[in-house]
């Protein structure tokens, strides 16, 4: 396996060949972040009693950092980021800033249900230090949430945000997809430089890259078990909770799909569905935990409501690696 | 139209009559609230900067307490709670505590997604004046929120919580709804009084009436638009956003249902059915705060990304009142 | 209990007094069937070998015929009519008619997938002796079922039918509700009389009896789980899959609902909530046919691919009955 | 653009690079079909009085044969099938086996609701001329439609079929996924030769492939909108209904996939991503149809209840065309 700077390289040349989607972001004007590449969503590790352990999250990025990833993503989903409080979330950020290689990308969760508190959540991330904020659609009042709504969302969060706007679309957990028509509005605004998007839908991704093709727009892949087909269609990376266990194996799937590799790609990404599966929709965070512990990793408990595996669920977690052969 | 004070003392009689679940509670010890009757959820006020405006809040509230409403419902779905900040949402409680009768019951929402800071707000909201907690299903990570996860969290709450519990079940807003196992579980906790359910299926409450009913446990419709046929079932109220606009018709229809006049209940109920759609889920809470300028009450903005109604949707909003005789 | 004979004048009084639905019928011009009461949808008994068993239908009939019911609907969902040729539809029928009282009113399922078949479906129904045909939306192209599409649809059927028609919308099976609107314009034709909604929820029932009250249209639940709720908005009775198994206590539901004894119906109701769910959705066909052994008639097994019930399967099916006490 | 019979021994060199579901079928034992490739679901033409216009079928089938598809399928959900008669749907099929190559395969769709009748209806399609039977998931019982049930149905016909069988799951007719375990299962079966998936989840599809990897059995894209992915993840060919109109398009995308011309494939198919939504879930069968008379074949009429496209449908269909470069 090739080294983390070695590989960045590598990925720059490669991926001009197979994607639109990868410039040379001017520096004084326009969108400035290229977010191409793979990112593991980073857990919050707590403590016994729910306090959230620092030392295990540095110790986590540490180990995750020997690994070609592009960066990492903070208080996605995967970070609990709702059991967080405002405090707890600009710490935590800041926390893996410092762990962090510099030459990685730091992508923050800052979405909240509220416009307003949103950009000023964002604001914040800048200042302790992320590189571009992905923004989660904000869900309750779903029955209100149009095109409208949401473009004007994104807008005045991108209008205020001083760094590079991600939107983020997870309707697993939202009960919401962003609208295409809405992505593709929000794609013109020069302060929103991509989207993770989770459903799961690959025409969806397709659709999306193919009405944003005059924009600098990178769409990013939510989840491992899509990643070949996303590539195929033209996203350019991923952000996937299997790379906090499988990351040395998502990023070489990354390679296959950016060299054009795609038989052996088709076979890696075959073995990586079923675990994606249990550490996502299947057994969620407390999955990904438990398997975090099995890979060397802090992964320990959740906060409440979330509650540990059953020894049921945890044999069915590991039989999903088991069968095919990571474990 | 009876007072507010005599109402009271009927609506004790009547619903003794056709309901199992109103008792005399005692004082020392087990279940003390009794729940019974019908509620609006009171609105957030904004001024046009999007501050909360306490003043037009205390308005409201002055206005509202002229109706035999047996309390006040304060950071339901319909306040816009995931929009304030947490002292806002104390605040508005506070300022609601003094600006309503002391005769009448403040229930007040005080969910959050993590089952401590439920607990923490829970209790904050006890110590600014809440007569009862009504507290939100968390749903970020629904896929995970099983019985046996929901139990755990409501039964932490409770028994923390120094005022009374009360379900809450709203999967128009959730995507959750909470399982009859665990809501028959959780009503043989002593501080688990009741639940409010949004979710329209009369017969899923008639169930959990029939399967509590050896216990302390009291069911409130959440929305006017079945509030008869859960009265039929065994509801013994409502918390109602169309008792925001048409506050002595919802009570109207209680009496109707408590005092067993079925047909005129039915004709009213009828007439209630297309305005009460459209300030719930046709137009949400812009719907709701246009109908409430309307009527004589302070509506004003919503917090973004709620954005205003259309002129067409507000032309569709009027019609839904109008062909039912209320404009 | 009272007797049929007795009892159908009994309802007639009774009827008058709550519902606007029921009438003298003029017989010589528009509409002409009223169809207020109970009726269970006759299950299609079959030999060992699949075979329809006549035999065992029309003594099931005669059981069934001892009981109060206002008629009998053959191939609703619960009789397997996707299962059946054309011809066996028409001869179930056929001896269905020949085997019950000539008093009851016969409800023939007529729906087919194109507008054509079930018109010439409806032809042959009325041929054989149904009184009314109850017509299923067609759902095989649910994604361009507009409610344009479904008024030409049932337009046409209503048009050529010599008998009355009665709309029946069963979400469950065919993923597809009949929206109020199509409803609204079709309740003005006068060759279609009422419908049977089998959605359960009671806030739709209430707008479609308000928004046709100035037509002659009746609305019976589909199901006996909400069918105490469904009187209280205005429906005139029920087809109920449960009343081929408790027949006599879904017609005293009845009973205590049009004479206004709703202290008593609730609590008939609410132990009839779960039994109902398991010969529904919960168990299907194989549930109920199950449980028609059980309680004196004939059920037999389903045509494939409907499965027998599992042991366990059975177990829960007969707790449903034996908690509430009817077994 | 090479002729039929040069791209059939090019597509069979081609494929055994990619793909690991190319076979040399014995003919004297096991599975005896390749069904990789391209298949137009060819649609029923109907005249202005609603009979079936065999002779506009042919035509349809002559101009069709001049592209290099594997074969036709006659009888999926965009034949209509639905709304034919028995005898028609036979005689549909022996019209189109008399007016394609001989070198073709012809599906012929058979499901029906019941084991029986879809048995029979197998046998009288392979009587006919049908190379292989196209069997959909029963549905109108979905709730009881469990893997155990599913099973059972299609080992049943796929035992006493003459002909081999191909699973077929199109879950947006039928309300349906055909559970992966079932299809693992299933395709242990020696007369059970593929599936044709037209969910759109190719996480889905790739996890089949990869859990049937030691059958014999192929998996066919059921849309053209996840072509591309479905490649990428082991699909062998694709049923599409966009085929019956961009079908040189369809069959390049097929070859840029198996010659690994995967940016090519990319820009291709993201042109035909929008015009496929159109012709299937946007405007159904009517936009196809419609589209058809546009591109030089018959279209003609729906049978009732599908309607024509409204003038704006048809606007809107017609950009989705031209906006692609394809009108």
């Amino acid at each position: 396996m090739l080294g983390p700077q070695v590989w960045s390289s590598v990925r720059q040349g490669l991926s001009r060949g197979l994607s639109r989607n990868v410039r040379g972001w001017a520096s004084g004007e326009g969108k400035k972040v290229d977010i191409a590449g793979i990112y593991p969503p980073v857990t919050t590790p707590f403590t016994a009693t729910a306090e959230v352990d620092y030392g295990k999250l540095e110790e986590n990025l540490h180990k995750l950092s020997t690994l070609p990833f592009r960066g990492f993503v903070v208080q996605g989903s995967n970070g609990e980021f709702p059991f967080l409080t405002s405090s707890e979330r600009l710490q935590v950020v800041s926390r893996v800033r410092q762990a962090m290689p510099k030459n990685r990308l730091l992508l923050a969760g800052s979405g909240c249900e509220s416009t307003q508190v949103t950009v000023e959540m964002t604001v914040s991330m800048a200042q302790v230090g992320a590189d571009a904020a992905m923004v989660v659609t904000p869900c309750y009042y779903r029955g209100r949430m149009s095109s409208a709504a949401l473009i004007h969302h994104y807008t005045k969060v991108a209008d205020l945000s001083p760094i590079p706007v991600v939107l983020y679309s997870v309707p697993a957990n939202t009960g919401l997809d962003l609208p295409v028509d809405a992505v593709v509005t929000l794609s013109q605004h020069p302060n929103i430089v991509g989207m993770k998007d989770s459903g799961g839908d690959v025409t969806r991704i397709g659709l999306i890259v193919h009405k944003t093709r005059k924009q600098d727009f990178q769409v990013l892949a939510g989840s491992a078990g899509f990643l070949m087909a996303s590539y195929a269609l033209g996203a350019v990376g991923g952000v996937c909770a299997l790379a906090n266990v499988l990351g040395a194996q998502v990023c070489q799937l990354e390679r296959l799909c950016l060299t054009g590799q795609w038989e052996d790609a088709q076979k890696l990404q075959h073995r990586l569905i079923e675990p994606n599966t249990a550490v996502t929709w299947r057994f969620g965070i407390p999955g990904l935990k438990k398997t975090m512990d099995w890979f060397g990793y802090y992964g320990g408990p959740c906060r409440a409501p979330l509650q540990e595996l059953s020894p049921a669920e945890e044999e069915a977690l590991r039989m999903d690696f088991t069968s095919n052969g990571w474990l």
